[in-house]
């Protein structure tokens, strides 16, 4: 039997004449790419020429949705009402799709972003407007996001079909939580590390915690970070390390 | 044989706390709705409703696209990157044509708005961006502007449909041109000679210039002002004036 | 002795397009005019402009700050980093106080608006992110806001001047603190009841809670909406009854 | 009789998580910093970082003004209002003002960025409201622009100062004039020939045009670029070849 397991990343975070991440390089090591929207990053131009990569390289294109909040990347908490927020995901759905469309395309799946992503796993309005949005709009879309989370629980709920991501550059508690940033250990920067703990996830379903533990991660993509230094070298890594251990690299979308 | 015209005219350009017009009861009075689009104006809740309120009607749904410009209500000419003014109008049709989706409706033409509506009167580059943008993502959607305009021109050299349109609040020069706001007379605002002129373009395709000659007006779809005083009372004469002379009411998009 | 107390109301909230508010009306009445600053509502345009009327009026012009976020008009709170809303406070308050002196006048005191006023209520680390924005660049500048408040307290402790407001048009609870604007009752919008309000505020410094117990409520400045129906008509009614009171009504950076 | 000469460049343009340039390394090598003022580029803590540092390494701060246009970094031509014009650079330069008041320090001078730059050489509107905003804000601001623009002729016209620049890292045409970027030669790379050049202009007042010919160019500042590749060695290679020549490198507002 074989194992299978997606490679997500955030791609198309440029903004004008603003640069950020290494997309040319980092696309080709990718079955998914969460491209953004516009409202916290990425200009048409940009989310166009990256819907044209992306499908030139057979990597199926996901709807990195976020906050409307440039200045703040969408890494800051905005207490927006529901009813907003569905509107506002349903738009930047809208907009992307499209532009994938114009390079023979589509959004395939719907990744939050950011303090959006981290809000979902808690807050159940917020979490419920991002699900009612694709429900809405196309409930054939997938929605990607953490294990455990309010977000994919009500994915579930509304029949929608929610997949779960793992982290292999972040340390786990044994609680199956990632490790808080903030706190030493928490973030990996060794590639061959990072693409061993890859192996692990896709193969066991295992990964050791940071007190030791093996613990079990329930996880359909592993999410590789785009815009960290050496981004392109651990997600090849990965990659490398996958295929060597026989784990088929495929999107799930295509599953 | 029943003569039929299209009555357009431009809603959803409220923004946030900001209300513009009076969507509610322009509507019903119209059959093509130029709904914002959120680069100039239109927030996507905004946007969402005018859309139910459209298709709820009966209201065939318009793309009004303009330049990224909230602060100029997309009034002041920009001199975008062609490439770039292309992109920016895919992303407003997919946002808006997302958020229609959603209520069972779509977009289902596309019309400049302000500073990008008189550009591509003569703006080939421009005009040409916005055709590529329909022509790539949808070429079954129609275009509405000004006849004569290098915009409709180029878009039946691209093989798309382009629907001209007549101003009934507007004086025309003997050349068939708009005579500039500035000068006097160039903006009527009599509801009952307003109608008259709209009854007048639609039954005998002729208009009475600022100079007293009889002038040809060829146009498929007439425009009425939505956001100035009055322009509810307007709207209603000309529907009125239209019905009483056996004018068919009706979008261009069914016809 | 004569008993005195400012005015205050929002003005300057119009953006590009959009008008909110009748500011020309509402000017007279006040004494102190909360100017929004650009970042949730105010183009510099406008900002200039009710400057410029406010300089003619004698009124004093305070910075109303906020959040960056236009499309929610600062109504949503935002997880800023403080260092961030400090630099963001910093540039608003420049900002407008250049506009001010080009009519020959200057900002003359600070106010937050709508979320960021009701967070600093509690959030000490964005309120000492407020003071701190006053302290470094001008300590001189003092700040009006909530009685009890942690932005007054840390104003205070900062040796900044705090300025207490209360709301009368606003039902108080018998513990002092505003009534939600959900409940019944909460907001007042007769002009008579709410001046005589106004009147008790300013000359006993008591008020009748919603449940019929006399508090005392120390401010000095009284906070009238002008975003409402009637606003107007209920800041004259205000500025007439404190009148007919013998109360002084003067801008407090004046005392 | 030394002679000397002022060395400026663009600094100050990151915006949010968004790094443009390498202001750290560049700013030693200045001695005035055209800081970008938030309408195309510059979020409030970057500029705030970007007052401090050129404050401590005593380099003078010049607000770098320009179009409210982020996605095009103000390389697009607005045709705004003039009126509006004014507002918006008035208001741009307080709030940096405002930000280097923080750190001990001030705006010291006025320079456009991009295509306000551009468009003020010949657009006497668009220069004459550049004009005003710095006359009716603070008359002892010098501008800095181009030698024979619009914008230099009327900033002396008014009374106030104009600081002319040269580039030494550009072709300039016989007559003067730069030759446009898409033509071959437009653009130096060279450190060691760009560093010549810049030593002619400040002893001799002369360089050579593209043809070969000897002209004369008037300048008090030379124009460093800080977004290109190469643009520190660049900048440190004209300010050491400026100092082996014995040309003094002052801020021209020290003067």
């Amino acid at each position: 039997m074989t194992v299978r397991i997606d490679l997500n990343a955030d791609v198309g975070e440029s903004f004008g004449a603003w640069t950020l991440g290494d997309d040319d390089a980092l696309l080709p090591h990718l079955t998914s790419a969460n491209v953004a929207c516009g409202f916290h990053a990425g200009d048409p131009t940009t989310l166009r020429r990256t819907c044209a990569q992306a499908s030139a390289a057979g990597v199926a294109i996901g709807a990195q949705v976020g906050y409307r909040d440039l200045a703040g990347f969408g890494r800051r908490f905005l207490d927006v009402d529901p009813a907003d927020l569905t509107a506002d995901i349903v738009y930047q759905i809208g907009g992307l799709d499209a532009l994938a469309r114009t390079h023979g395309s589509a959004v395939r799946y719907v990744k939050p972003h950011g303090a959006l992503y981290n809000a979902t796993v808690h807050h159940h309005a917020q979490a419920r407007a991002v699900v009612d949005a694709v429900r809405t709009l196309d409930p054939t879309l997938p929605i990607l996001g953490l294990p455990g989370s309010a977000l994919l629980q009500l994915t579930e709920e509304a029949g929608l079909r929610a997949v779960p991501e793992a982290f292999a550059d972040r340390a786990y508690a044994a609680d199956g939580t990632l490790v808080p940033r903030g706190i030493p250990g928490a973030v990996l920067s060794d590639p061959a590390v990072i693409a061993e703990r890859a192996v692990a996830l896709a193969t066991t379903g295992l990964i050791t915690a940071i007190d030791g533990t093996e613990i079990a991660v329930t996880a359909a993509s592993l999410c590789v970070h785009g815009d960290t230094p050496g981004a392109v070298a651990i997600a090849a890594a990965v990659r490398a390390g996958l295929a060597a251990h026989g784990v088929e690299v495929a999107s799930f979308v295509t599953a």
